[in-house]
Formats: structure tokens, C-alpha cells, sequence
């Protein structure tokens, strides 16, 4: 893998361009994104390179697809006809049912490999971007067919990223959005309410307010923006996810007052216990 | 103040000894807690004697509560005949009005002034206690009647709280409970309750996972024995909260793929900008 061409170098492509030079990678990485992003990706030495889309895509033996989802369906698009036959595609997008359907149907000469890093701040852009990002986080790789997985291009990919510290994970696209559904796209929502409900409720009085509540609500910075996208292609599961949690909540709500809830307190402690072992 | 006894020297009442130390008060400082608690509380410097309730009770200028809200009550039940007509009596449990009520009914020789620091860790015990916990924390204070704070034990000891770090806020029993139902006590519900659906329906999927999971369920470390007894006190209010959040929630899951949840990600978005301007 001679060049690496990254589209959309934001907090995810440009720490997929900073993770690659200092796991050693010595090829060179071409950017396509906005011009002042570009910019900011040189100066951080995130890239080597700025070009237009489909000189990027020409020279490319990785394609890189780190923008957001609606933006990633487009490329999906028009991309097939640009690319080296011998290239991977692959992408970072949240969620991947979506993706790789439009992959299969778009991407005929190329091979093409979904993926999602489970790694990620509330700050977006390329001014966060970290070389360390994806370490020690899973990197989650969802094959349309597994012997994707034993092309020469895909093995080189998975190779860089175990160098880069990530741990792959092969899911089909279908299980991938289920289970986010749970870990990330609920905690969102979760915070996301408890945020606006707070507000309406109790923002002026955020004085009387205890440590926990920064907690809760740090990933209610997160943006709208970002999370359209996720929310519009992976709707069905997380209706599932907040369905279940408000039963959850109802539960607890009825029996605040008996000794029943204590089941769900040590549960819970133990699923937070397990998260901050691992 | 020649005297302190601090009922109950846990995460609370330790720090609350350190606190005291560490902004110069050089009377004594006697601990009322189980023989292993008194020991470590000892040990840490907490408190400078050990002593039986009455005992300590009777030698008190502060009587300081920090014990769960349950013994607080019952503490309240037996303590008037005990204690120094001149003392003032504080505590520092999570919820007011049943507190404030009892107190009222039970507490006929000495003052009586509800507290309430909001502070705290999901740990507890001295061994976690921490003499700048109340530093740059608001401190509840809920006086039956607010000429109780123009008593001069009263204002001593809101001189002590200053001198600690903390800023006092005077709220009614009533105003407090309504408030940290919100603030304080959905958090936490919120946070197990999340933690509780992810552990049943992907809790063997931990490794696919976004970081924002850990902050959203750290709260739900915290243990039932400690909760209980807020549920059982706060039982209207934290129903209403709950209440409320299941609304939000509901209409983000039948607003997913609409543009409509916008606002509720931008009003949540500046609570959290706000929590951490503070």
C-alpha cells in the first residue's frame, strides 16, 4: 500500500493519517476534503498531500472514507469508476448496514471493506485529531463476504490496523448496528435527554447539582450533525434500544419505594465494574 | 466551636474532618461510627477521638450527621435529650424534607439547620474521604426558618463552610428535594438504568463499545444500600423527574428521523457547555 488516500479528514481521518505515520507507515497519504480543512490536516502533518477527489482516487491502493455517513453514500456513488481495480475501499462510518448496501451495489471493480473504529472524542475536526486514538480501542471490520477478509489488500489494512493499536472485530453489518444500537447510540440519546430534560426542568438552578450530572451529560456536547446521519440509518434498532430503555425506566419509576430496584443497581454496577476492566 | 462530632464518618463526614483541619480548626474533633470506621478515621487523622454517641453528643458545639438518611432519622428520634441547649445540629444527608420534618418534631433544646453538600464520588468510605471534596461545591443549606442562620452558632458554621471551599445557597426543604430530583437523582437512575438495558442486551458485546458508555454509567457504580433510602425520601419528585425523561425520550424515539430533534440535541448541548463553565 503505496498511498493511502483519506476523504474527509476530520477527527477520524486525520487520527487514522497521524495513527498510520507513527505506526511507520512510509507511503504517502493524499487528503480530499474542504480547502480549509486540507489546510489544517498539512499543518498537523496529518496528510502529505491535498488533492481533488478523483485524482485522489486514481492513485489510491486504500480509500479511506471518513466522512460523515450521508456524505460516505454519495462517494459510494460516483466512486467505482474512478478507482484502481486492485484497491481497497473501506470506510469508518457509525453505522454499517446502510453503507455496505450501497457498497455492494455501487462498488463493482474495486473490493470494498466496512468498518468502524469504536474510538472517538465529542470534539470533532481535525484540530483533535490523535495519533492514538484507535489504541487499545476494538476496530470493528463488517465483510459483506469473509473472504474479503483474505484479499491481499484487506489483509495489509487489517495488518495496519493492529499496528495502529486496534483490535479487529469481524461483525456482519446487521449484528454491528444492533449491538451499537445498545452501546453508543443509546448513551447518546440517553445523555442527549437527560441534558434538554434537565434543562427545562432545573437550568436555573445548576449550582444545586451534584458531580455526577457532568458525567451523564458530557456526551450531550456531541452534535446534531453528526448524529442525523447515524440516527437515519440505524433507525429501527435504536427505536428497539429506547423502547427498552424506557421500559427500564417505567420499572424503576413503579418501584421506587420497594427493594426490587436492587437487582437493577447490581447489574448495573457490575456492567460499569466490567466496562472500566477492560 | 470547641467541639465537632461527626455521626457517621464516612466519605462525607471524614472529608469533612479533613476539611475542617486543612482550613486551620484546632478544637477536637470527635467521630461516632462503627468500631472499624473509627479506626481508619483515626488512622487518616479525620477526626481526633473516638467516642460513644451520648458522650460525644453531650461535649458537641456542632453535632454533624453524615450518616446514611435512614440512621439520620433515627438519630434525630433520640438526640434532643442528649445533647448541649447551645449546640447546633447539621446534617448532610442527600434529601431535606423528611430530614427537616424530623428534626422539627424531634429537636426541641438545640438549633437545628438542614444541610446538604453537594459533593460526593461514587466510592465511599473514609478511606476515599478527601479534605478538598467540598472546594468549589455549592452547599445546600435548608433552614426550617431563616432566622435559624442568624444564630451565632449557625453563622460559625457557615463561616466553617466558606472557610472549607464551599459556597452556601439557602433553599427550602421542599425547593432542594424538587431540585436534586432532577440534578442529582435522575442522573443516577438514568445512568443505572442504562447501564442495567446495555447489561441485558449487549452485555456480551462490551468490546463494541464507544467510550462514552464508561462516562454515562460511572454513576451506576454508585450502591443501592446508599440509594435506597433517597428513593424511599424523594419518592414524588424522582417520579416526576422520571417522568418527564421518559416524555423526552419518547418523543426523540418517534422523532428520529425528522429534523425536529435538532433543538433538543442544541438545548442539551449548551446545558453541558454550561455544567462545565461552572
Amino acid at each position: 500500500m503505496q498511498t493511502v488516500a483519506i476523504f474527509g479528514v476530520g477527527l477520524i481521518g486525520g487520527s487514522f493519517g497521524l495513527a498510520l505515520k507513527k505506526a511507520g507507515y512510509t507511503g504517502t497519504i493524499v487528503g480530499v476534503s474542504s480547502e480549509a480543512t486540507l489546510k489544517a490536516a498539512l499543518d498537523r502533518g496529518a496528510i502529505d498531500e491535498a488533492a481533488p477527489l478523483a485524482d485522489a482516487a486514481r492513485g489510491a491502493d486504500l480509500i479511506y472514507l471518513s466522512q460523515p455517513i450521508g456524505r460516505i453514500l454519495d462517494t459510494l456513488h460516483h466512486l467505482d469508476t474512478l478507482v484502481n481495480s486492485a484497491a481497497l475501499i473501506t470506510d469508518a462510518g457509525s453505522t454499517k448496514s446502510a453503507i455496505v448496501s450501497a457498497a455492494q451495489k455501487h462498488i463493482r471493480r474495486a473490493t470494498f471493506l466496512g468498518g468502524h473504529p469504536m474510538a472517538g472524542k465529542e470534539k470533532r475536526g481535525v484540530a483533535e485529531a490523535d495519533p492514538d486514538l484507535f489504541r487499545g480501542r476494538t476496530y470493528v471490520l463488517t465483510p459483506e463476504d469473509p473472504a474479503t477478509l483474505e484479499t491481499a489488500p484487506a489483509k495489509e489494512f487489517l495488518e495496519w490496523i493492529r499496528r495502529i493499536g486496534a483490535s479487529p472485530v469481524v461483525l456482519s453489518p446487521e449484528e454491528h448496528d444492533r449491538i451499537v444500537a445498545f452501546t453508543s447510540h443509546l448513551p447518546q440519546l440517553a445523555s442527549t435527554a437527560l441534558a434538554a430534560t434537565v434543562a427545562e426542568r432545573a437550568g436555573d438552578r445548576l449550582d444545586v447539582a451534584g458531580p455526577g450530572l457532568a458525567d451523564t451529560t458530557r456526551l450531550a456536547l456531541s452534535s446534531y450533525e453528526l448524529w442525523r446521519d447515524i440516527l437515519a440509518t440505524n433507525s429501527e434498532s435504536i427505536e428497539l434500544a429506547l423502547s427498552t430503555y424506557i421500559l427500564k425506566l417505567e420499572y424503576l419509576r413503579d418501584n421506587l419505594r420497594t427493594r426490587d430496584i436492587e437487582s437493577e443497581f447490581e447489574i448495573a454496577s457490575a456492567l460499569a465494574t466490567t466496562l472500566r476492566k477492560g
